[in-house]
């Protein structure tokens, strides 16, 4: 007989085994293979975490020289795939072009054995930015930029095709911090969903093709655009107070602030927060981060809500001049990494994903002829 | 705490709710909304078998005709849909095809809320036949065919597409039979990978994209492909016999065989076994249908093992002319109305999707720096 689970979404409950990460558990918020994320964010590059997460250790300088050069050979587009997204609208979802460059690239190089599966993830960390910025700026600006740029770093590359020139060493320093506070958060639901695909032994284009969409839903992915949505409606600190407790006063949903998991804080949250203070310093903003700042203060003292990760990533990536309808394919960027070393660890230990269900529907019942049906 | 869950893959566990459909209860093997499939297979066509799993009840012989005219209006593509497909290649995998299909239409029409859930539905089970044909002519012949035919079922206009004339009674008969047979499974992989993206209120193209990801993978569907391209090798009862018993010494793994779910018999198999018998004789077989008796015989006697709903598939499709790649794509055609309601039924009472892991990795530890790294 099958048992039935005490709460809706499988929380609490055990699906599987992981080694690649934990979240809220005592002594440190989150980890990825046992090293807390504020050490990785303050001593590490993003590459180097992706390493980490896929391969399973930390690779030396000689290591990390090689992958990076090898992730930089692997920027570029096929025709077909340029063709494909020249063909998306300017007003799709940028999530929904992702998903198709994804699931198209899975056609013009088809994982046809796993032990393909680090070589097409590499492909896939690669050329990710360079499906959304092709398509964001033939779409948006009509140009079909070169793709295949000598940047050092993913997050560099990114800025370098979003923003047209080579960016500064703060910005490529940021990224590589929200690359790396973004990369990997245990069974979240795309994660999950990439894990139940894998377990039909589907190929890893499949599995990331349907975290993707996963993340896209507005309670998943999409919490640091509308964050920014919300900010920059604010013209200062005082503003942003008074409108957060009409916002409290009539019950409005805002987004940025608590957690599933977490439950006093987001161990996230301080770093992007100071990378945001130290961005707001950089431009002169006067606004923005004050802005936050007040927002931050008013849930805590209201509701007695922290913020999450999203919530100063929001102002982060905008004093950078990324648009905000790119925030959640940056997320895709970095947890494409996490997605993927999930389905290989699903594969070395693979069972396919098939639970049961209560049934709450109709008895058995005969079908009336159609000339007779009511 | 989290609960430990007994066995692997969440088998046996609930993991939510469903009044879509039973598998394996007393009484009846398989039920669509309280009336058992065979009953369903041996009275109606597919479209009214769609009718009731997306909207809860069968359809009056005018709510019928509406919904197959409405359904008729669908089946077109875009022009940058048809671009698309004619940048694939032909040794593309064709359930890579649907997906990227499928992804590719959620950038043209997107479903901008869960209000027109029906309608997106409706618009994919109209036009995924399209899809598929129109790349498979294209790939495979140089063909653009016209993908707007006056066909009056789904599986009509797939046969018509596909072969390139109008499809004889019996076979749009056999195919609302294998349709209906296909349609729905309650928690199966595929299903549930649609419900974990539907539980971020993703959109549906997400979530049936993904699902067609899981779907893909060869413990899912393929299971009648897999099937056929053994029997094809067998050139009669004796000597499939004899194969049968070299495989089952050498432990091979044979597909169309046995269920997760089932324990003594697929109650699809003697359905499709009956109309694969009746093409048979039809086209004159002494070979293939023989075969696959002989087959079903050999498992039952050696292994006690029965056939599943994907065997008896195999001959069946092959004697309407289909070829074996296309088989994993009907497939879709026809789960698609399973996926879709259990989508809208996780939207009518919805939590996110989230379970947990048990870690298995590496304690806390520091980052080493990158210069001391060994």
């Amino acid at each position: 007989m099958a048992k039935v689970l005490s709460g809706a979404g499988l929380r609490g409950q055990v699906a599987g085994k992981t080694a690649l990460s934990t979240v809220g558990k005592s002594g440190s918020g989150l980890t990825y293979r046992g090293y807390d994320v504020k050490d990785l964010a303050q001593n590490c590059q993003f590459e180097e975490v992706a390493y980490l997460i896929l391969r399973g250790k930390l690779p030396t300088q000689a290591e990390l020289n090689a992958y990076k050069a090898r992730l930089k050979t692997l920027r570029g587009l096929p025709q077909a795939l340029k063709d494909v997204l020249e063909r998306i609208p300017a007003d799709a979802h940028p999530m929904d072009v992702l998903r198709t460059g994804c699931s198209m690239l899975g056609n013009l190089e088809q994982e046809m054995s796993f032990e393909q599966q680090q070589e097409v993830t590499e492909r896939m960390l690669a050329c990710f930015p360079s499906i959304i910025c092709y398509w964001y700026r033939f779409s948006h600006d009509g140009e079909r930029i070169e793709v295949e740029t000598d940047d050092d770093s993913i997050g560099g590359h990114f800025l370098h095709m979003l923003l047209g020139s080579v960016p500064r060493e703060l910005h490529e320093q940021v990224m590589h911090v929200s690359l790396i506070l973004y990369a990997e958060h245990e069974f979240n639901a795309s994660t999950f969903t990439a894990r139940v695909c894998a377990s039909t032994l589907s190929d890893m284009h499949s599995c990331i093709t349907g975290a993707i969409g996963s993340l896209r839903g507005p309670l998943h992915g999409g919490a640091n655009e509308a964050a920014m949505e919300m900010i920059e409606g604010f013209t200062s600190a005082d503003h942003a107070e008074q409108e957060m407790m009409g916002k409290l006063e009539r019950k409005e949903k805002i987004m940025g602030f608590g957690h599933a998991i977490y439950s006093e804080s987001d161990p996230r949250n301080e770093i992007i927060k100071g990378w945001s203070e130290k961005l707001a310093a950089d431009v002169g903003d006067t606004v923005l981060y004050p802005v936050s700042v007040r927002c931050e203060e008013v849930m805590k003292r209201e509701k007695g809500l922290f913020c999450n990760a999203d919530f100063f990533h929001a102002s982060a990536y905008h004093f950078m001049g990324i648009p905000t309808k790119l925030f959640t394919p940056i997320f895709v960027m970095s947890r494409l990494t996490g997605w993927a070393a999930h389905v290989m660890e699903q594969r070395a230990d693979n069972r396919i994903i098939r639970p049961s269900a209560e049934y709450t529907g109709e008895e058995l019942r005969a079908v009336t002829p159609i000339s007779q049906r009511g």
